[in-house]
């Protein structure tokens, strides 16, 4: 079915349609880690870390929207269910069960660190073929960052 | 680690536990599942079901948040990470791709009367063992209910 | 035209449909029958009943709106046309023009207590066949009882 | 009982008050006749025509009362009791049951059809003896005509 | 000082200049009126009273600002200082000190009845000149009307 | 196409279609001179210049909406497109290029004034054929007088 | 008629009766006089004043309610009627009639002056007697005072 | 535990530390007090009476968290505890079971009655050790007389 | 008084006041605990404990005025006062003087475990008496259990 | 008249002046189009495509404004005049009269994509000579491909 | 250049200037010190002391403009510039980098300890000269020393 | 001590720091200056200018709150305290005193212009080195040059 006429030439559409669809699965998986530890968080920083995560997890679920939509006014389906995202997500496993409070921003600055990294690697890949793609990469990195940094200041001390 | 001191009996709490554990892994995957049709539907009823069903993620986003903290107020830690509900949900597979608006109705029909059937059932089973729960249960059911009866009006006609 | 397939077996959606059939008609008329004393209520405590009124019409409407999409949610068709209300509520006809305010607390009382009954049974009715249901009757009972509480306080002195 | 004292002389009062009275329970009438299709309409365009069915209703009630409230200033008890509606509305009377969706436009569009007929009716007799009253069955006339021009665009194609 | 260019011809500017002057002393006046029996009310229904006199209040600034600044519009510079006011209302003398409810209802009754009366001629004689200023003096009557209805109904039973 | 029934006979239509579309066009352009001043205007008095001439164009936007809907209302399809408005309208051409303020607020009082003149032709010619249009002119021309005096009022001094 | 029970001993309680019964004077006749401003201010800065004036109106009408209802509450019933006003008011007769802009300033520069002067005093006679009505007083000399820089910034250049 | 390092001397803080701790059991037993009567008026002015405490309970209960905070801010850890409220307050016992509203209105003009002296000798006290304390009594003083004087009208007549 | 005629049988009746009673006396008391230490917290953790320590406050406060109208609903007058809570309550007594905040998190675990076996068991009792009280009782264990997981978390670690 | 020193150097003026104006007519154009086509639309759609059609012309409206007061900003003064925009728009002239709902979408994806074409043209043009301006028409585009996505999938079926 | 007529003589002004001047520099000093360590801070409880910084700044900023804008109110230009801050401020100096949580909160102790010594001292400085700027700096030491108990309960533990 | 991880390489992080750092010193002295203005303005147009500053005091305020935390972001400590802004701002003094409308206007276009010049330089040394601290300035300087253009053209006439 062919149904978005895509303003982009084939090869850039297959370049920017990939990053894309990457950048769709690590914000959705980031949204879901997220998730996981502001229920699983455990110790004396638990209500600061509990109420943290739910900011990370609005970033993640705005963003993973924005990414999935921008695919479609592209012509390329997104791929959003839950068994591509645990094949394909550059996010990492988050633990099981209970998680200490330390240990949680840990397993952000991880996780973030992660997403961060490929979504710059987007951001250079997609400058040429599609500008447009590239400033949503550009904001998504921008609220990112700024997620770690503070889940790394608080790792200090 | 022995986080939370739960208020029911070990019996009880197995049920309840299963339960939830249960509910959780539905409600993330029918979120994951309608954002997914949110994305790929088209055809000339578009707007009318793309706008629907961002209500029925909300729904799912609600009820999910509370079940896990319900689950985590018994001791119980909850798992709603991707690979989980990749391999437990009982929501069904939605289709790659784009799909036609039609379709795209009747996998919400299908999606919710699946996810309905199971809550009904956790609905019998803690009512004895946490009425707390159980009032959970009761209210997710009316709202996904709810939600069947306007998916299933509109394939009508 | 078969339309919305119900989760419930026939015996208990007989039931249960004659209770939100039953229901609607009762609450639309309440509304109605409020209204009707909030135009036409005289005395020197026309300002504090007129603007209760209105409390009691919301919530009428509010809940004769949830038993009504309810009853659809479960296949039965509502009923809520003039002359079905006029035919078959169980409210007990307002008087016809001016009322005096304390003729109007005493409507009041009446018809929220012809109700209540009405509803209490409702309750009892419905709790083996459709838990759901028989929630929406106990948080409409709790509401409606609320009501009747302050109309009796108003009364004694 | 003689409560208001009418800024009116008698013969206009007469006049006036039909007016008012009649056009009270057309839209009463209105209300519940719209709130009747919009539970019970089916269809691919089920959800439209069940958002734009509440429009209706509420303009129907925001209309009925400020027209129930000019009557009691005027000195005029106004009725709008179930029976009262049921008898001399001059709305129509809904289909019983399930309403698919081309019908459930073609309803609105004869329902307001006869109460915009009346209301026009309603203004010519009034503008001499009462031009406030005028005044609100014209702003009436001009709601009830945008939501049918809305039904009989819908109803073309 | 020829500052703005009247819409009018000379005739009916005049004619409506001075319905627009005089309904402006009346309604500054009704808002004082009712603060001063607001802040003198006692008795039973102080409170009930107190807050609906300030309902009274907004309308009257509300209105005086509106028929002020069309005054201006037509070129008729509006003269609303305290002692035009007090000189040329039709209000009446508001009582002083202390008033009991019973009273202060009366009080009401009698101010608005006056106002009302003048309103009204001056919705007769500016029809032909202004229709403009015309239909602000049927909304200020309308709501004026409905104020003096629910006074009326308070000073019953 | 057949689209609208009117509930006007045709002479009537006539009139009335005719007014509306050339109120329509006279709306529109007024919003696109208004911004127009808006973004060129300089001088000591721009920023309170630039503020007042957004409350033109919300005015005008507002009232262009009400009055084409009006005409579809009525079966009679409105024109407000850009050709339609460059060879019709009744506003005048606004200046190229940047505008002191002083002649700012002078072109302003004479695009209100010439649409205002043809808005009050607009209410005498309607009143007849429909007292619904015609009290939309009578309200349009309410607005648009208050802009004109305010305007008029700068330009004194 | 010993309406309420002041908490103050009679000395005080004259003086302080007093203070506030001179301030409702002049702030409700400030009310007015902004007003009248508000409505017959031409010239090039019309719109900033005309603003302006508006937030003094607000000011005043807000302390003049505060006032009043603080001399109830000492038993001082207190009289805001507009003979009263015009008798008493310390703040200055406004010119009749359209006035400039700067004259529109240098006539708030004199009223607010006049009235800062009379609220300064009833901050120093009233301290002794009742803090809590001292404290009204230096709240309402803040605001006054901070209207009348503006208008006297407005004044210079 | 040597927590806040007072800015104040020990004899001022002595004062102004017994002023803070009776003024909050004063104040939790007021709303405490009001919440009783709230829920257990009957009579005509039921409604009335019923929702004037809620405001009394507001009002008692944000100026009871201001002056704990206080008290904490100068050193002084405060106390509200249910026995030392009970033990300790200036109220005056509320009266077991229903209360006609006259009586409703009496009880609060007395408990009222009772905090305002208590509260303005505290006025004095504390205006040579802690002006800023003092600021805070003569606020609340204020609030508590203006409901004083409104429960005071209402026993009139 | 005979004020409210009780919807249940006079066994019941006992049996869910006693409830309601035991109920409101809880959670006022939770209320005047959590305030308590939310003044008196003191160590690295007073924010975040000070502001989870309201949110516990809105939800006493909330759940005891609707368990209060719950009793006076049913007929049965509650007794919320200060003497009556301090001998009552199943809270125990709160610490005097600065709390530390690991010392603050313990009296909340404790505080909560105890008025929630107190509310289970009331939840056991009422379900045959009255499905409405119940419902309430099963909804404020709801909250309280979920705020006991957020303190016992925090105790962890 | 000089008015706006800019600061970029002429070339780089000239290229993004152009830019910008063409911009402006375009998007001007397109909120006069779609608001054309939201008046005229007629069929089963109605409704939808209604309220979509409202959306494009918020954001052309954003957008026009925004885009005219950055051409200001450079010192460049646009150009949004009815007959500038008649005669250089790059929309395409919507058709006359009524409008199938199928036709209406049809209408809007040409002018969307005629749109997107030419602003893409101008984020290539633009990057080099002002990155501010770029920048806008990179927020625009994906604005506008966004709209022409969801009308492409309302195409299909 | 003599622009605001002060109402205070010159030697209570000269006292109440120095004064005014002296709480604008602290006040600013103390947002940007408050903003440093906002940005700086790190360490396990950074969200914490993160966000509390912002309300220091946000009471800092509100009370230094009301400050300034009292200065200018009694003729006294206030100076907030940046070099003025520097040379004068008696805040302190705030370190540079990166600063540990247990720092920041000492910080603040310190910095907000400082400010307020020299606020109480204005207190005691202008009462006699000038009430109303008494007033203001009594409310800035009540806010200011919330937030010091703040921070001081902080350092316990 | 090494707190946040840079995601930069080190050479690009000097480029990209020393451009922070120098966008934050000139966006808080920016605040700083606009302020100082703000309070020191005087002549007829004060209104206007008093309120536009606040304008340019928002954006400066958020802006260099997102630069600040931007260069935390990428490791490096910002630095916004008095004296760095004092000696390192790019802004120009702001004069002592009272400032006369027009020069007002001349010192915030010069102000504007100063650091519009010194952003255009970042935007064009970052793009390479971390095109998301390139966005932020990118969307700084269109912000500071839209409010340079209203103050430029209020320099005209």
């Amino acid at each position: 079915m062919d149904v978005v006429k895509s303003p982009l030439p084939d090869a850039d559409l297959k370049t920017v349609g990939e990053a894309l669809q990457g950048a769709l699965v690590d914000l959705v998986d980031l949204s879901l880690v997220a998730k996981q530890v502001h229920w699983n968080v455990v110790g004396p920083r638990f209500r600061s870390v509990h109420l943290q995560l739910d900011e990370v997890v609005d970033t993640a679920r705005q963003h993973s929207d924005t990414v999935a939509e921008r695919a479609s006014t592209l012509g390329v389906p997104p791929d959003g269910r839950a068994k591509t995202v645990a094949d394909t997500s550059g996010v990492g496993v988050a633990p099981e069960g209970w998680v200490k409070d330390t240990d949680a921003v840990g397993t952000l600055v991880d996780a973030l660190g992660a997403v961060i990294a490929r979504m710059r690697a987007r951001v250079d890949s997609t400058g040429e073929a599609d500008p447009v793609s590239q400033d949503l990469f550009i904001g998504i990195t921008a609220d990112l960052e700024k997620h770690h940094w503070m889940f790394q200041a608080e790792n200090r001390g």
